[in-house]
């Protein structure tokens, strides 16, 4: 297999070095084709890799002294956070370098910063950003998750288009179930905005549509794609992590009460972390950033490694699926 | 205690009367100062109570042929639909006869008959759904769950008013914390709907503002009252449930997998079902239609004998608690 050179972001994120690091030596190591460049600061960098095994042939250090804090306003970041390591990586994506950006830092500045360096693919509206959420068929890709509070019906459109292609492109599936979501099934429920989508997406026949769906459609097995506002997709991603935290402490709990419980805990142990590997956020890591001349994987903030390597590998899945081409494909060509 | 008529629609809802039936009944034998006015097809009525044991003195019947059915057009159902017991229930409130309503039946029609035959408290612009969300301190009361899918920021800023009264009445809080839904907890984050809703809300002294809260926070102790227009809201809701659902049944999986899954389920199980009773939405049942000149307590569609006849204790407290006064005074007394 060809080989295939990404930019890790190494500084951003809750955990920076302590989780960039292992899960780039972890993804060098199961990916024998994959090359690496470690963006950020040098001294750092060598120090966090100094009594480590890889290969050295593979793993590339690329110095930038400044980080993105993940809390620093994204606007302001463009002109004040040129030394970081985000906006280095994503230079390195522009100038050729590497063939995608891997980052767990401040998404608003990754957006803007991706926005600026790279440009969006010509005709795309907006970028969006789109992630896998753990359903009854694997899971479903949920867009947009906050890239754009406020959309309007040809956005929405758009994101279908983005969606359906990043479906196809990683899932391989020929025509995926694209759903809009909505306060009710019927034609008559719902915002004008999601009614004008509706029309829009619905006369697009290269689209799947298969109509509104609820929140809890979400989980179902019949949905691959649903398309949403970036308010109303980042409320419904924190309130299923939310739930799904809740739920976890509240099982723990009762297995800590009585000595039954305490001793049942320890025999279901096997099946609980069976079931937790099911759930776990970690397995399903990696939100594309949609719409740029680029691949941009957003690793969630407080990425441990595991997930972090998750990103990695979901960033060399959308190059060599040729996600890029695909959506600029979608997006410039109207249906004849 | 003095006695406290409630009117029961008992024919709405996906079980109509196999759930709202036992519903009262155990309702009645719960509390010796309820007294009920069941309203509904009264052939149909007298047979389901045919071989129960009840104070009949405490049970009423009101004969209604009609039913609004669950996918009925709520505008429509104001005109052909005066003969069903979701209008004749509400009738019995305008009139003094009962007061309280409690139905399962189709949303949109009990809140817009609601608008209609009790009209809306003086000031009041539009009603909002409010209901209680399971959280790490019991319960976050949320509103609008789908009464408004879309809002102005006056709107929300009644929302605030309303639930914190409502939490005010049901919990005995003396000063709810309040929060808006939003995609961050930073100021400059989101719409410019809950940056201006922010601005109203947080310069009402009478009101314990925290702030901007997300997703996962509905689920924290920090929060007993959570503000969102009806979109939102209504997502949000089935996320929730979805997530659960969604995590109940990989649970099961799990347990069936394998002769050691089999055999530590069976050990388990007591555990489970007490984890189960912490999450069950049943036990979480009973929105209330705010902003209305009487209580209106709509139980959920699905609602079981049990779910049901938590809407009707809900109903009993609401009244005892006079919030429907205390919303009154909220809207209409300006700050001093």
């Amino acid at each position: 297999m060809a080989s295939l050179r990404l930019a890790v972001d190494a500084m951003s994120g809750d955990l920076g070095l302590r989780s960039s690091i292992s899960a780039s030596l972890n993804a060098l190591n199961q990916n024998s084709a994959l090359h690496i460049s470690l963006v950020g600061d040098e001294p750092a960098i060598r120090l966090a890799l100094a009594e480590k095994t890889y290969d050295a042939t593979r793993l590339q250090i690329c110095h930038s002294p400044d980080v993105v804090a993940m809390d620093d306003i994204p606007s302001k970041t463009l002109r004040y956070k040129k030394n970081s390591s985000m906006y280095r990586a994503l230079e390195l994506l522009r100038d050729g370098d590497v063939a995608a950006v891997v980052s767990a830092g401040n998404t608003g500045a990754l957006v803007a910063m991706s926005c600026i360096i790279l440009k969006r693919l010509p005709g795309v509206s907006r970028p969006a950003i789109c992630a896998p959420v753990p359903a009854r068929n694997g899971y479903t890709f949920m867009l947009d998750l906050g890239a754009n509070i406020t959309c309007d019906a040809e956005q929405l459109y758009q994101f279908a288009l983005m969606g359906s292609a990043l479906s196809k492109a990683l899932d391989g599936h020929k025509a995926p179930r694209l759903a809009l979501l909505n306060v009710g099934a019927e034609l008559m429920k719902g915002t004008s905005l999601v009614k004008e989508a509706a029309e829009l997406i619905s006369a697009d026949s290269r689209l799947n549509y298969v109509g509104f769906a609820e929140g809890n459609d979400i989980f179902s097995d019949q949905i691959d794609v649903m398309v949403c506002d970036g308010f109303v997709g980042n409320v419904a991603l924190k309130v299923c992590e939310g739930t799904a935290n809740f739920i976890r402490d509240q099982l723990k709990a009762r297995f800590k009460q009585s000595l039954y419980g305490k001793l049942t805990g320890l025999l279901v142990k096997p099946v609980l972390s069976g079931f937790q590997q099911d759930i776990n956020p970690e397995r399903y890591n990696g939100a594309v950033l949609l719409g740029l001349n680029g691949v941009v994987i957003k690793s969630h903030g407080g990425s441990g490694v595991e997930s972090f390597e998750s990103a990695i590998h979901q960033a060399a899945r959308a190059v060599r699926s040729e996600l890029t081409q695909l959506i600029a494909a979608q997006i410039n060509t109207t249906e004849s």
